[in-house]
């Protein structure tokens, strides 16, 4: 089978040949459909992730399928039945507590391995295999875009830690802001859409633009963060309710102390390198104290996760998911795929089709 | 009756003759036994907090009391009763939201005074009024140190921010650091002593001292900040669970994070001034997202609270509230009451007994 690998020493992807791999005990063997790039894919290429399969010299990339069950093995599924599979695996030494209680996604580093991310194969291939409690059934209107699910789970769990932040009062957030306009933020912002009043978006990027454009289908204010920094946000525009940081930028996380209304919740999803600066430290913290704020980090998502990204993709409007998915690619035209520009939302490289 | 206030100008308390209140529709006249002394009220004195109550030149102290019903007026108390006063009252324009939903604490800036603190007299007089919805009910056994109640209560409120902050997944927490041995601290520290198998408390101090004997009778291992920093105690001691901050050093809130174990939570509670310092940022957010730490502001505490914290202080030993207590003082003798040192843990202005 064809299979998109980054090979040790190497940043670019290659498409090579491998056997097609064989459905464990309690697993089925799944025929992919179509497997999304995002930014962690460009980090993985460029080394910035953990590293290859044990005793491997190259690792299948790709977290964000889609894909049919082609031999069900002895699991559950039947054949013919459409998947995602989630990301987390247990680690070399074998299951532990996190897995056992259904949440690989709060297992600190090294107790878990990322399929085409760190330690295990991915999905990108016209094959792979997974053990049936990480594969999660989808109805075939998703056979296009279910891939969308497994970022998608990511911002639930960040929104779901979020809103239990602030469970112990009465908290009715009617404004919110996603701090960046790539995929994963303009994901969010469809689904902040059906539940907030006033939505907003920081970028930095001129117009014309596919994405602003999005952010305004979406009713939501793009706001160019080289005119208003987010400390600015809530005197130039309003207090927020909620900020969500997906832009990996470190001063956005003391920032968001200052865009949030009293009884706010910040929520961390990006992945800065280390980055000294001169902060105030004292407003930040005196900020959260007397003004009760919270800021939670999220990373990652369980199959709870997935099941409610399913049902909120479900009821996204069918233009959005139309003008996020800007390029779809074929495995033999894999550099491609991997390209980035601002006319390129979401890439997918598709294998095959239902 | 005697009142011990702070006259505008001055950074002193005074004792000074005023007329006894006459409670109105919904309020009891409460006979005032004993007023502790907090951090605050030095604060206050200094001019640190808000102004006085509207057209005055003096306010009246305390915030920390307990006291006897000597008129119930027309509320539902009986004369004899024993009670705590909450602090936060509606502001001059009149009741809101945050006091119609019982949680004046979560009330933002303009929508509250505080009774000693900021725009509404204190406690610290032979007697004060308040509308029976701020009074909280105590059995006689508390007539000596039920003032406890309210500082006891931030801590409540904070550990509750911090435990829904945790409750979308399996959180069972058993190792915890209490940031400052102060009276807020060492109350934390027996509260946590009930739940958690590990409990750690920061300070400066040099041996002997009693607060670091305190910290070792509740079975906690007392760290000196000037051996070991707290971005340092995960690796010398544990990672933590919980980090409960209650020193007001704005460096706390950013070291916190590296003192966390994964899918930790902090919790701040000190108010520091502004200070500018630089740290990694990158280190800081990077750590909240990979990890899934949480870091919840907490100020104030409402009814729900003070009741916890009236349950939770039956259940202390009485050595423990014992040694806390260090210097009972007469309002006669105001300026011993307010005067501070490393002997000094817990001060109260007595005004009368049962």
């Amino acid at each position: 089978m064809k299979a998109v690998v980054v090979r040790r020493g190497e940043t670019q992807p290659t498409v090579v040949e491998k056997p097609r791999p064989e459905p464990r005990e309690g697993e089925a063997l799944i025929r992919t459909l179509r497997v999304g790039i995002d930014g962690t894919d460009h980090e993985v290429l460029a080394g910035g992730h953990g590293g290859f399969p044990p005793g491997e010299e190259q690792m299948i990339l790709g977290h964000e399928a889609v894909g049919v069950v082609e031999d069900p093995n002895d699991t559950a599924f039947d054949q013919g039945d459409l998947v995602v599979p989630t990301v987390r695996r247990p680690p070399p030494a074998g299951s532990n507590r996190y897995f056992d209680a259904g949440e690989p996604d709060m297992a600190p580093d090294g107790m878990y391995v990322e399929c085409g991310i760190a330690g295990a194969h991915g999905f990108m291939a016209d094959y792979f295999t997974s053990p049936e409690e990480f594969l999660i059934p989808l109805p075939t209107r998703f056979a296009e875009y279910g891939f969308l699910i497994e970022p998608l789970s990511n911002a639930e769990k960040a929104l779901d830690l979020a809103a239990v932040s602030r469970s112990a009062f009465e908290w009715d957030p009617t404004r919110a802001l996603v701090l960046g306009n790539g995929p994963l933020g303009l994901l969010t912002l469809a689904l902040l859409w059906r539940d907030y009043e006033s939505l907003y978006c920081l970028g930095r990027r001129d117009r014309p633009d596919p994405t602003i454009e999005i952010i305004e289908c979406l009713e939501a204010r793009y706001i160019d963060s080289r005119e208003t920094s987010l400390s600015r946000i809530a005197e130039v525009h309003e207090p927020m309710d909620l900020v969500y940081e997906a832009t990996g930028y470190a001063p956005h996380a003391f920032e968001t102390i200052d865009a949030l209304a009293p009884n706010g919740v910040g929520v961390l999803l990006g992945i800065p390198e280390d980055s000294a600066f001169e902060i105030d430290g004292g407003r930040f913290h005196r900020g959260f104290v007397l003004e009760n704020k919270a800021l939670v980090g999220s990373v990652n998502s369980s199959v709870p996760h997935f099941k409610a990204a399913r049902d909120s993709l479900d009821e996204f409007p069918d233009w959005f998911i139309q003008d996020l998915i800007t390029d779809v690619t074929t495995p033999g035209n894999i550099d491609a795929a991997f390209e980035t520009g601002d006319d390129v939302i979401k890439s997918v490289v598709e294998f095959d089709t239902l």
